[in-house]
């Protein structure tokens, strides 16, 4: 029986991660969850899993806290202390974007071994999360499905026999939209994605492939390869998660229905495996698999990710950053689909600072990259 | 440095070996070879390879023996010794048909690693084969490409966490075929193959789906799985080798540009993996996978074997045998291409002694099941 923790429990990582403690009475207890805004749906966690402990921002209404069954651990400070848990086999991170990274830093200190689906956190705080890793001896296990599928293609392998990790893209649904029919993607449109249900911010991100870009970053850093041995196909039907190719020529693919509650229950049972909820998987059913290059040049997302690898310093945190804001002030109607782009590879022009291996550095680099990205918005709006 | 010997040297898993080990002059010295009626190509090797022996049938012609540098090993016994050589740290066994099990047993008395590429000495040596495997604790690499995959997609995985085996089959070239448009293949047809490259008895297995027949009963008895754990998937690109479906759902596909030296040199290598002359496989460029239920019903090849395996005993040695021998006569052009599935059919439908765990008591039942087959053959012919 595992204890765990989820951080972020009312996003899309989060639930979906209940509903495996759910499936696997017998295999997990839940010990603890966080979540920012939404009280209500904390409050029907905490009734239907009975946590030790919830932690959020702000106050807790007390009627939810099942006669003090239940403690409140306040603030950022509560979340840590949860991501830290002395009691906690495993920390599922679900938070979205780059405030995951400081309970990421806190569960390391303490060794944990984190499922983390979050991208950020790795992209940008490298430096301190390898610095953490080695010090004490804690795990990441990437829930990401294609970090997730590159990890268990690694199963049994040598990593030095290893030649190239493939990265698979669904594309989102505007793959093959040139840069003209991108200027009229509205919002409701970026946030319906083909095969994946997902959170709004990742969904945008899936489809202007800075996800993508954010995953080889990722892959480069979590597995510790050159952006050169690092390639990305297009793959619409999202049933291959991604690849690894061997310097024999043999490539592993790791294969399912797209389901996110599969890469995160591996990393709850890994190295075992049980039963999951998700789908079998029914080749002949689905027919075919299709694979499209993604030139860099075509998708400048994959592009300026892999110069901000090559680059290095506050540059994967700057792309982070930039994109951020600009995924936001689209989703608010400030500006147009393809300003996305044009954002980050402004920001990307500028001085961005080197962090050191601390997140006070980090966080300062980060609010560098917003800083300029507002800057920009503010000059496109202005037009 | 491994010491190499190639049974079946002129055959076709037999040159490709050859190939692997000129590629590879660092990893693998050729210790000897056999073969069976092709002395010219037998002389070639011996003057590149410069092997301390070489076995085959009758007599070898003094002037290619290098002076003595190579000593020639004569009949079924020199091909047995071959095969158990105290020097040999792998013995590819590249003979075709049932002839491969004697000089497989003898290996194995000698506890030797194998690399095998021969399904029917699994199919029909079974109770012999996995008493010498216990009783000398040798070991048998799969060379097969599909048997291969799934030994591959197994690595660093739990064996009890598998749910089920999936061999992917090309279909051959007439899948699509009615029976009555099988009537009508002719030899020449039935011999070219889309995407592999292989011997003409093979290539005639690939076409009739009892290739896919005989991998089903190999791959339970290899992998130790009943028949209902084992699928087969129409999958005619050839790139997807086969895949391991586990019981979270994960599915690992096995993939390269379809080409034996690869699963040939896996085997000779295994454990690790070192460049290969196989091409890097882009899928981009293939842009796409296609796969087909291969329903039991429509091919009777897959059917029967499902049939033999459940029966067990003697049924799938009569399975191989009737299949060899409608096979020849088809390629005799005795009979029509739709005969070989009427012989098989046939001799199944005859009773057929369960053999002992002793080559003999096996040899035998294969006999009764070619005189069975011998006999359908002619009450055909005399039509």
């Amino acid at each position: 029986m595992k204890n765990v923790v989820v951080l972020g429990s009312t996003g899309s990582i989060g639930t979906q991660a209940l509903e495996v403690i759910e499936s696997h009475p017998d295999q997990f207890r839940l010990l603890g969850i966080s979540g920012k805004h939404r009280t209500d749906l904390l409050a029907k966690q905490i009734d239907a899993f009975r946590p030790l402990y919830v932690a959020g921002p702000g106050a807790f209404p007390e009627e939810y806290l099942q006669n003090g069954a239940c403690r409140f651990l306040p603030g950022e400070e509560g979340i840590c202390s949860l991501a830290s848990m002395e009691e906690a086999d495993i920390v599922v991170n679900g938070i979205s974007g780059f405030s995951a990274l400081m309970p990421l830093s806190e569960s390391l200190k303490k060794g944990k071994t984190v499922a983390l689906a979050n991208k950020e956190s790795i992209v940008c705080g490298r430096p301190l999360i390898g610095d953490l890793l080695a010090r004490y001896g804690g795990t990441i296990l990437p829930v990401d499905s294609e970090q997730s599928a590159i990890f268990q293609c690694m199963n049994g392998e040598k990593r030095e026999q290893i030649r190239r990790l493939i990265l698979t893209a669904s594309g989102g649904r505007f793959f093959r939209c040139t840069r003209e029919e991108l200027k009229n993607v509205t919002v409701s449109q970026a946030l319906s994605h083909p095969t994946w249900s997902m959170g709004s911010k990742i969904t945008i991100d899936s489809s202007t492939l800075f996800n993508k870009g954010l995953e080889i970053m990722e892959a480069a850093y979590l597995f510790d390869f050159p952006g050169e041995q690092i390639d990305v196909l297009i793959h619409p039907q999202s049933i291959v998660h991604s690849m690894v190719e061997y310097e024999d020529g043999t490539v592993f693919a790791n294969m399912s229905n797209p389901d996110m509650r599969l890469p995160i229950q591996y990393a709850m049972t890994y190295p075992d495996r049980i039963p999951s909820v998700c789908r079998t998987l029914d080749l002949a059913g689905i027919m075919e698999l299709t694979f499209f290059r993604a030139d860099p040049e075509r998708y400048p997302a994959i592009r300026m990710a892999y110069e901000c690898l090559k680059r290095g310093g506050g540059y994967p945190i700057a792309y982070n950053a930039a994109n951020e804001v600009a995924v936001e002030a689209f989703v608010n109607g400030r500006i147009l689909f393809t300003d996305i782009y044009d954002t980050v590879e402004d920001v990307l022009s500028r001085e961005i600072p080197c962090p050191e291996a601390d997140l006070a550095s980090i966080c300062d680099c980060d609010r560098v990259a917003r800083k300029y990205a507002e800057t920009y918005l503010v000059s496109v709006q202005g037009v």
